[in-house]
């Protein structure tokens, strides 16, 4: 593909771990097998189009530092094809085998809807076209339903109908562009589904609205026969005071409430999960054993702040454990690594962007790593299978079978005496994570 | 009853608010009329036997402060006659209508699990004894499943089955101690029923552990006609670094799982909601949409520090917003108001105890006015059934009777246009709770 | 005045506390004497111009909600003079005897340096024309180092010497500014005088850079005889990872490193404080301690949640608090109560505006009346001054004398033997002030 | 040195990383050169005796679980040599160069201040035979003020004068065992001195009070001549609500205020500057700069939880950073790291207590390593001195050495017009800080 936009960047390779080249792959080598497979096909990256085209480094104290050359056409949908074209361009140099976006990232939002999916035709006509040629596929897109003032006390949740009724169609179309670009996932980030203040909130209403509009997204799917695997993705606060998906436990519980557990899967974003007070291993343990581990938003949170930093991954103490998870997931399946992530403000350079994502990409390839061998080194494994070995045997078995009740368990305990302690070996653990990680 | 231990203390009354005198209630007025009954039958106070009368005033940096006359005997039986005796004295003091233990609270540990039951039964007929001529019942008991270092890994969720049948026979026995007693309630606090590190956790394990052990439950209590309401307290960490029992809506969603929503409802401490980042009103609003608000541990974090700081509530804000909720509930059935506080550790004197006593109850009562008026004065009510009037009829009704799906909801987005934006008014819903607060 | 824009809403009046007015005082009654004086004169409101009339709802996650009729002209210099209109409308309105700026909220940048002075230049003349009308003063201005992308690092500490010398003419031309409308405060609030990482810093540098910033400012207010009282405003976090002017404690530590104790004193914002993990009582005592108790950016935070969400104040806790130190100040001097506060996102009407001021002016003229009652009751005080009595007389006296050494207190401690314990009263404390507020 | 109480445990020997041996060291090498020095003299690793001596498992939901054999002794005096005993045989085991102590964890505490320093004499005597035959040294010793009820209220901040005098004789008994024992250095935390509630304090009296006390401290150990380097160590909460020694930067502005600069040094946590919302590196590097980086804590904190935790460093990412501020400091002087932490509740073992003090001793010394050949790499450095390079010349030269001010800064702005951007370059940074880790 002639680079029109990124011409000073060549294609990234893998050089090793001691190449000094800030534009090259240290660890993230994509045909290296591992585990049966390629690297490229374990890790599944994504670039997210929102943080990488359409953010510009304003924050809420300050103004757009971001200025990219494919920004310079006036008209909307010409600039909305510049930034696709750059995005190819930036797919190719990275390697990168996947894409994911918000309807409203990639088109401009019209005077009426109908306008607006006028507009939303035209760029998904110019990404499929870019798709024909590229090697980078839609792992999944989703849609805005939180930026417009409209959506501003919810979408599927807001009080007002019509609101619920705007989502609705917005949803429906972002379902059929998914469709048509082949995603293999759709997301649900209830960006604004949650509330301000409990004074004048009616949760039950809310929440039974939220889950019609769920069954009412799989219908539509179904019918259009748009297989994706639907993902929802937890966050607890921001930008409502509480958001009713505040994390995986919580959207778990409410999709057995509603029956939704068989239609979807989780989206777990690291810093979501550090915002809930949970790390990022937590999150994906509850859904992995829930069966619902989908898709991973890929970044990293600021443990001191309060707020979504979305920055690059770089802490391969939790790439590792991330990996770890996926690994006893038996891999992500149709989901992936989304780096739904994005360049600090002062970070403005297209260069920047580059560092940043092989910063990513690195960061969970050398963790693959560290994770696979851990596994197969299977100290951490032994420990846990021995520690709980007694519910495979005697009394325990019994338990897991459901043959004991309060009765001969009293029997049991009255006889039996003080049970023996064991130590945890927390701190020998941690020594064998470390042992792997700087071999 | 004649006084032993606090005789220097005559019953508390109430003075009213202007009263000075800090030995009377300024708020609560016990046999007071209000909303169709007693101001006692709505807040069924209770006194938590472990705080205020096994509390030494110890921290982890510094030991006891605290010490009564009543612990001067040096056997274990008869200290444990002589606290109780104290804490009968206090209630009828306080005109306190409930109490609440754990097992280990009121009866000394002994060398085995048989002498152990033996010392609790010496106590539990003792306490029979002074429950013959007190007017204060029993609003729960539970077991202590997390004090002693056999339970350090758990117990219902610990690695080792022995711990879980021991577990077993000590909650058996709590479960007929409660039948013997009259408990209104029966609570489970999962006090180490949760990890330190995933590195050496099976939680799926755990987690179907603590649901066998809680079906346990029921069928026991089923079996010798315990009739109690079943209870789950939740707490997001401490002493563990993740408990199972997260915040309410990640133990709705564990009932849901194990089928075992139908046999609890929950118990809500204030300072366990703000601990997992949640107000005390979002936690209860949880549970009363989901039908499951059952009693209140009835305290006050701090919303700067990170762990459980147990104070007497005394922020009117937060207990009327309690009991805005609480009345919504139509009131808390058979649960209660119980006073999981502890008082600082420099307020050693028995009169501290009685102060935070008065404190925490007059806070209820004055909030129980405060809500019960801005109920009746119907604004906030009025604001928001009007807020989600536009699903009582039109497009929206259509909705919630489920008649739409997506491409229905499209034709009427098309058509309808832009939704009309509405404000939220939070700022004066704000003005407004003040006005009832300070009339 | 004539109200172009603002007609529909009349002068807000004092009505009391029994009104059901939205749109009336029920606490502040500007021209009541309390404690000597007009509370007028003890608040000194301030309204935040920024907010109240630059703040069009976005957030990081959403755009604009607020669309008022006064922003419709095209030209940025009659827009600029529309809003002012407006403003100075409000302050009628409300009565409010004060505001606020930053030099960018009240005229647009220019394509250069020169020509933002100049703009500068014509609507400072226009705010003057109104102030001869109007009763409402300059509280403070100050210049806004923060929202360009050139002070993307820093202003005062920004790694290029030229971005420190932009930011000194900047700063040099608002002190003319504040001279020029008669400000009676100025104050530096450095919103990216801090850093994002380590990594890249050069933390001794820019602290050193900054107190000569900060000299240079000292000189060239007393070379123009601008006499206003200089203020730093403290914040932890946000927009950077770590602002340098942490928290009050911080802040007075520079102070006393670079010699400028005695040129500045601290405007303590609510919201920060809390972000730092102080109560806003807290950061107020050590400002007023250490004598450096300035001014006051009135506004709550909401202490679950980890960014600045600067909501209008509305707790009367919180408020009474800060007004009990107030008056332990002495008063605010040339200082005042500004709302650095917006209306929520979904608050977007005019009428939002003008509850949200009702709300925070009457929640600090309640505070006011409680904290005067509080002090002139007198328990609170009489406490602590018998708590600290031992250092009045005695062996405290002749410690606080300076007369005691190590060797002389261990054989008065040798002789003395074990202090005696008294109680802290914790509980019975938090009683009185509840007694107060809720008399 | 006969091994009584540990004989089943052989000294640790260093195996390099490839060892499998959970026993043996895999990074840690004494006598291994680096940076001209051995890697025991940079490091100058110490045993906390209170978490690894004292500490049994206790924690405020659960009672003891650690049981060791050397306390089977009766008389406290006796157990307390065996203590002694034990410690000294682990610090040959693990070839631990220093050791730490409270006072009261040496040695208990008798029925007065008199009988109390005897029973100190008796043990400090025991510990000097141990000296004179063991490698170990004293790196610091401390005066517990926090744990005995007496100090409540604080020590040197008590409203209590007796308390105040009780604790001078107290530390100036501390300051002659120091001597006695040859310290290098003396410690003050301050684990009382703070608040509960701002309703019974008097903020100023206290810290005048601790200025006071500290002077007084000064005195005396030059009176006795033990010339210790003093260090000050911050935390911002617990067990007080708020610490007055809150963090670097607080306790800096106190020792300023109060003419004690030149007197203390720092002695940073981990953990404390953590709960501070700091970074360690944050909190090094402000002590660095302002030339108080005295010693260091060398614990870890988990990130998500509110409390102190006090784990055994395992990240290496912080102990890299923490020693890379540490070469840039020209080492630790006469500080060291000692391991403030303790193991976990559930590793009761021995065994345990050895892994925790490898993993420390490893995750250091592997920072060591990666810092020193950070800093020799240069590539930071490098950034950061081109980074700042505007004020070694032309207009930035004439800032910092004093020749502006804001005219001639002003006309320099007008002059140059807009200033150029310059990437900070943060993701690419830490992708070298990666480089280095993961070589």
């Amino acid at each position: 593909m002639a680079q029109k936009y990124l011409s000073n960047i060549k294609k990234i390779k893998f050089e090793g771990k001691k190449s000094k080249n800030p534009l090259a792959f240290k660890f993230y080598n994509p045909d290296e097998k591992i585990n049966g497979k390629k690297m490229k096909d374990h890790l599944r990256f994504a670039l997210a189009y929102w943080h990488s085209f359409r953010g510009e480094g304003g924050d809420p104290f300050g103004s757009a530092t971001i200025d990219r050359p494919w920004e310079k056409f006036s008209d909307e949908i010409d600039k909305a094809k510049a930034r696709m074209d750059a995005a190819f361009e930036l797919f190719d140099i990275l390697g990168m085998p996947y894409f994911c976006f918000h309807d409203r990232d990639i088109a401009p939002e019209g005077d009426t809807l109908a306008e607006t999916n006028k507009n939303l035709d035209i760029i998904v006509k110019h990404v499929k076209e870019h798709m024909k040629t590229s090697k980078t596929k839609l792992l999944w897109d989703t849609a805005n339903l939180f930026s417009h003032p409209r959506f501003m006390h919810g979408a599927a949740t807001s009080p007002d109908a019509d609101v619920f009724a705007y989502a609705a169609a917005q949803v429906k179309k972002a379902l059929e562009v998914g469709k048509e670009l082949g995603a293999e996932n759709y997301v649900f980030w209830g960006g604004r589904e949650g509330y301000e203040t409990l004074l004048n909130n009616d949760m039950k209403l809310e929440l039974d609205n939220l889950a019609r509009f769920l069954h009412m997204a799989c219908d539509y799917a179904k019918k259009i026969k748009f297989n994706a695997q639907f993902l929802i993705e937890p966050k607890p606060h921001e930008p409502t005071k509480h958001q009713y998906d505040f994390d995986s436990a919580t959207v778990i519980g409410f999709l057995r409430s509603y029956n939704l557990m068989d239609k979807f899967k989780l989206n777990i974003e690291a810093n979501h999960a550090t915002l809930a007070r949970h790390t990022f291993h937590h999150d994906l343990r509850v859904a992995r054993i829930n069966g619902v581990l989908g898709s991973i938003d890929a970044n990293q949170g600021d443990l001191l702040l309060g707020w979504d930093t979305d920055q690059f991954p770089s802490n391969i103490y939790w790439t590792t454990l991330a990996m770890y998870e996926v690994i006893k997931n038996g891999g992500l399946g149709r989901g992936g690594l989304n780096f739904d992530a994005k360049v600090r403000r002062s970070s403005f350079e297209i260069e920047d962007l580059v560092y940043a994502h092989i910063s990513g990409m690195d960061s969970f390839a050398k963790a693959y790593k560290v994770a696979y061998n851990l596994i197969k080194g299977g100290e951490i494994d032994k420990f846990v299978k021995d520690r709980y070995s007694s519910y495979s045997k005697g009394i325990g078995k019994s338990i897991v079978s459901g043959k004991e009740n309060f009765e001969s368990l009293e029997k049991y305990a009255l006889s039996k005496g003080e049970p023996k302690k064991k130590s945890g070996r927390q701190e020998l653990l941690e020594t064998i994570l470390n042992s792997y990680l700087f071999e």
